[in-house]
């Protein structure tokens, strides 16, 4: 097709109006409205824990037994191996990074910020908010490229074991964020194996999409925590989990798992900040979901919700961009996002048009560290939201954006 | 009466087999059920805000509007200069100082953490949570004694104008904890216009129990905030208040006022860490407290449960104490503690003794930095958690316990 009928087709997009959001991965009102059992929970007449304690008073730092039970099998721990956080996993992941600053870790000589400039390294693309961490108290990243089955693992293993400012590093190992790529058992292997130079290296294992997949097939991965301790780095990881795309995304429950000594250093490293977290959320939770049959059966209906929409994307994209060079797309088994890669040089281009027609995308670049994407290709794209007709609108408008910027590409040269 | 007539009614009471705790300043259970409706709000029909935000869902990183309107009385301060955490003022006041020492505050040259060793100004008898957070990050203590209207300001003015390592001050303006203390308008006025060496000093002025009156008389204090801006020091306080001792104690909001500059710092170092706290649980009190006037009846209930056994602890001090040396106590007026000094060097023997005969006491020296009280004499004393008969029982026991080791110490001589 020309450029001046593509040109043409855009002008009638953008005469449509469209007010269509595509940017983050927030669940739609639907998926809301499965848990909507939490907003009249506990009641009236019984809010006390399985041991009797009264969940209204303060206390119980750790959280509450039955709360961490239901945590055991998504973070892959025993229950005294969890911690419940509140609302929100990014503030548990902020916070250990804020204390290891501070602090140090239970294996540190000294607090991270008195070590000299750290550095995290970062599979790419990623998550926005896990760099803008590392950017905002400035900790060094070092990209990593994601490949079919996790991270360029000989890339990780030849820095970690020479540079001794690498301190910690980021992984969605399930249905990541944007890719949905899943860590192979050799990759988690090749992590909890490899020798660091730093003896209080860190992964940041956020186990964000766990139990969230879109087909029948519900891929397992290898446990970090129980590899690390076999291979005799037990302190290595902290995991990470929340119920925010299970249940609420804005009042869920958030969750972490380490080691034994792990957990200590962050029970301590919280006592000076709370006396406790909410714990009638969390027995909110525990009553709602019950147990890990529960949370799988919840899984379900949301897949019922996604995976058309997802689906939706995915035939626009192949229907539209499947002769275009350079163009690709990851088809995800779980998760939140579809990752599109187009010619290189033309994300900002394709996001730009995408907003003058009324789509907002994410910023291109934000899949990367400082929100610069060197190739300028990655574009993430999150159907969640929206209802289908809108995602499928909203998948043809950016795929004519994509072949609008590929063409101008060409027109230029 | 004679030290053997003593021994012999302690050796009677610890026949009596108690087992009472008046350590924390909890509320009691029927305090609790006073917010009975909470466990059940928002329903299921309408979680919705007055601007039709969803808040099940992400977002609204400030919190509530209404939710921000609830606190503009208590904080002194409009809805744009308030931030709503979730369940814990203390973990509020935590990540301000934390962020302070990584970043620095909108003053700083540099992060607190680079400038090295600073001092915080700790009013004493104090908190024993605020200490903690200084000790645990390695900020020096200076003890300022707090007089009946409030801290030694000749004393906190000569500190702060000559030495710039002074970044902080910990203030409980209102029924201060563990004494009572209010602050007078003169003090409120002389903080606020003190000049202070360091330009990025901060007062965290720690309004824990600013609806919390025992009496008919509802004292009122100046409004810090106001105060320093009229001073030309609009930057200098972090105000601070939850509801936890309004509704429950371990499911409250909390909430921080501030100047337009600092809600913009601190609005930019949250953003990084969550992407919003607890929605509907805003949702859920704003419903259930509607306004100061809610608030207000509500803690006229509380006034009903927690005055007569503040009555009771002063009854049995002034029956049983009144003619011992060196033996005084404060008569607050609203707050959850009574502070009680015995003679010098006879507190920590008096908290082993009371336990000895089952009542648990707040360890003696925790009302001071780093838990030690140069003159072993102050026991903070609460008396909300437990039913009255029992509070009158605790006080008895404690009674005998101050007479036995005065007792013994005359006898030592």
């Amino acid at each position: 097709m020309s450029l001046l009928q593509i040109q043409k087709d855009y002008s009638a997009l953008q005469q449509l109006g469209y007010k269509l959001d595509l940017t983050r991965g927030k669940p739609s009102s639907q998926q809301l409205d499965l848990s909507v059992e939490l907003l009249d929970l506990p009641g009236r007449s019984d809010f006390f824990a399985d041991d009797k304690t009264d969940t209204r008073n303060y206390g119980g730092l750790q959280g509450l037994p039955e709360a961490r039970r239901l945590f055991t099998n998504l973070l892959g721990a025993p229950q005294e191996q969890i911690v419940i956080g509140n609302n929100a996993s990014l503030a548990l992941m902020h916070d250990h990074v804020a204390f290891a600053l501070l602090k140090g870790t239970c294996d540190s000589s000294e607090p991270w910020s008195k070590q000299g400039e750290i550095a995290f390294l970062c599979p790419v693309p990623g998550y926005d908010r896990h760099f803008k961490i590392c950017e905002d108290y400035g900790i060094r990243m070092i990209p990593i490229r994601l490949q079919e089955d996790g991270p360029d693992m000989d890339e990780v293993e030849r820095l970690v074991a020479s540079d001794s400012s690498i301190k910690g590093m980021w992984c969605i190992p399930k249905y990541s964020n944007p890719t949905g790529t899943v860590y192979s058992d050799s990759v988690v292997e090749r992590l909890a194996g490899m020798k660091t130079a730093a003896n209080d290296f860190r992964i940041f294992w956020d186990n964000a999409y766990g139990v969230h997949h879109l087909t029948e097939e519900k891929i397992s991965i290898a446990n970090i925590l129980e590899r690390c301790a076999a291979k005799g780095n037990p302190n290595r990881a902290f995991v990470f989990a929340s119920t925010s795309k299970i249940t609420f995304a804005g009042a869920g429950l958030s969750a972490v798992a380490a080691s034994k000594e792990n957990i200590q250093w962050l029970l301590t490293r919280l006592t000076p900040r709370t006396i406790g977290p909410d714990k009638i959320n969390q027995l909110r939770h525990v009553r709602f979901l019950k147990d890990e049959v529960g949370i799988a059966a919840l899984m379900e209906k949301h897949r019922q919700l996604l995976a058309p929409k997802f689906q939706a994307v995915l035939d626009v994209f192949e229907a539209e961009l499947s002769n275009l060079k350079d163009v690709s797309w990851t088809t995800p088994k779980g998760g939140y996002f579809i990752s599109l890669d187009v010619a290189s040089g033309c994300a900002k281009r394709v996001v730009a048009l995408a907003k003058d027609a009324g789509v907002v995308l994410t910023p291109a670049g934000a899949t990367h560290p400082y929100g610069k994407d060197p190739e300028d290709r990655t574009i993430r794209i999150a159907p969640s939201f929206p209802g289908l007709a809108e995602v499928q609108q909203a998948a043809k408008a950016v795929a004519l954006c994509v072949r609008l910027a590929a063409e101008e590409k060409l027109q230029s040269k």
